[in-house]
């Protein structure tokens, strides 16, 4: 197996920086929008086999270093008892009846995952057959904090206006969904690398909507919790928190492998700050996925030349990628992550 | 005149914290939605008695130490030559004709500010009689990368995925752009001062969206030449840049004599960093409104605390006043911050 991704998220010397991009099986690819065109979103997501095709699409297609299994992150709370639906022209899943009280919290399961959300960990392992263990499959889960806030607001259109007034509002009914979501999150988390990921990543798409005090308390401590509780048998964990460039320095305490930089943080100043404590992810702005390949080239190796010389740096975006980038374009980002990272190692 | 503002804004001795809050003309008051119900927004930024008579009500209603002058950044861009419309249903002010060419931007004039924004000059003017100097009124402009953002983009809803994909894809485009508006910023700004400004602020609300770097190159060193074009003789000039906590030594550098702060940076690490190089702004989480008064003083105090003793702060929000907030927990924030302040001084 190529297992470059692995050795940089433990910081192991590699020949060049890994690359794979967050949202790599999505929309801009033709071969995924052709399997969309025949089963709907959470279909998908639920078909094994589909969704293991889908998660290897990006490996045959760019070259990159590792494979998502491809889910979303509300099949979780789907699973804990919330009523979950697609509706296309809304954008995306969401939840018609938002949480309202602590009753509806308490109201929560904790799922078993492997009876419950059995076609995750399927995936996986379908993924691992498919992709004959070319490269490593990362397994996901939402971080507390970020699940809560789309139970709490229904769907990610409305700024999360009624989670971030009710952690100042209702801050007991916040903690006692995110102490649910806590265990829900490290048994899904522990599932999967179970069913065989080589790695898992924490996506806190939305700690960045926090202030610091509020991000350590809502967010952060959940995050942490989750991560003690995995038996990870050196499986590295990584922690994306977007907009949360202000802790650094904590999440890096976590105790995660690696931490996700979203595209605002300078990942040379990240790599001063946290010296070798912690592998660096990131962190190319997904809009410069529009621009022209010499261009893009230009960008990556900026990245590469800030984070500089040695292991530590897994190739990423700073977001997910855009569902209207050219494919030619994803591919001059690994290709010039390829060609350009071999001098720093 | 009740000066504390422009006292803290210098760093001079104060009894205690002065506290405005952005956007406190606005939505969440009934006497602005009276206003707002005979005449459409456009109408009211344009006709200084009732812009002058919405500037003063949270000074009558709040008992906040600044007034801003009602106005809209967008109505700049409008003199510059672009077509402006107001659909209520659609969400505020926007362009129906975003800029799409070099040539669409090379037709953009630089507004004589007296001559095509003559109303907002008056509505400062008109201010300052109605408030009979009780409070300073402070001017404001949108920040050229802001304004371009929206230019580039035509309304606030879409993530401005266009003016961050011409960063990367047209930046000559962009800097056309931007050198344009550092010349209207700056002329725009000084009129204000002429015509009575006590202080002026420039917001870059989307300076987030960038990268460090592209932060750098597209928006700061704009604002740093705005600024140093200002004929201040005194006026304090704020800048309040959205999600850049990742800049804020770069901000003080820019000769701004206030800083503002969003809510996600902790204002005492801020205060740490830059020592006593300019005064700040913020920072309480505009969310924080929703939560009962009683809490609402704790998040104050944890403010005021995190500043600790002295001058150079300005109290504020973290972003602007949201529209459906209680205005008795408006009153609350300027309440807490009169009563709890004084003991940092």
């Amino acid at each position: 197996m190529n297992d470059l991704f692995l050795r940089a998220c433990h910081r192991k010397p590699v020949e060049r920086t890994p690359v794979w991009m967050m949202r790599q099986a999505g929309r801009y690819l033709p071969e995924y929008r052709a399997v969309r065109s025949k089963v709907d979103f959470l279909t998908l997501c639920k078909t094994p086999e589909l969704a293991a095709e889908v998660t290897a699409q990006p490996v045959n297609r760019l070259d990159v270093d590792a494979a998502i299994a491809f889910s979303d992150i509300l099949l979780l709370p789907e699973a804990m008892g919330m009523e979950l639906v697609v509706d296309e022209s809304k954008g995306g899943p969401r939840f018609p009846k938002p949480l309202r009280s602590a009753k509806d919290i308490e109201g929560l399961r904790t799922p078993d995952p492997e009876a419950e959300l059995g076609f995750v960990m399927e995936t996986i392992r379908r993924a691992r057959k498919e992709l004959a263990d070319r490269v490593p499959v990362i397994g996901f889960s939402g971080s507390p904090w970020t699940l809560a806030a789309y139970m709490f607001q229904g769907n990610g259109t409305k700024d999360f206006r009624t989670a971030r007034q009710l952690v100042y509002d209702a801050p007991h009914d916040v903690h006692l969904l995110l102490e649910k979501l806590r265990h829900s999150v490290t048994d899904y988390l522990n599932a999967q690398i179970d069913a065989g990921a080589h790695a898992v990543q924490l996506f806190d798409s939305w700690g960045g909507l926090l202030s610091k005090d509020k991000f350590k308390e809502f967010s952060l401590q959940y995050s942490e919790s989750v991560i003690s509780g995995l038996r990870r048998n050196g499986t590295p964990v990584i922690v994306f928190s977007r907009g949360c460039g202000h802790s650094l320095r904590e999440l890096a305490a976590t105790g995660a492998d690696v931490i996700g930089l979203d595209w605002t943080t300078d990942i040379g100043e990240a790599r001063h700050l946290l010296g070798n404590a912690v592998a660096l992810q990131g962190n190319l702005d997904p809009h410069a996925l529009y621009a022209h390949p010499s261009r893009i080239r230009e960008e990556v190796n900026c990245i590469l030349a800030k984070f500089g010389r040695g292991t530590g740096h897994v190739f990423n975006l700073g977001h997910g990628m855009l569902p209207d980038v050219p494919v030619e374009h994803a591919k001059a980002v690994v290709d010039a992550v390829r060609e350009e990272s071999v001098k720093y190692h």
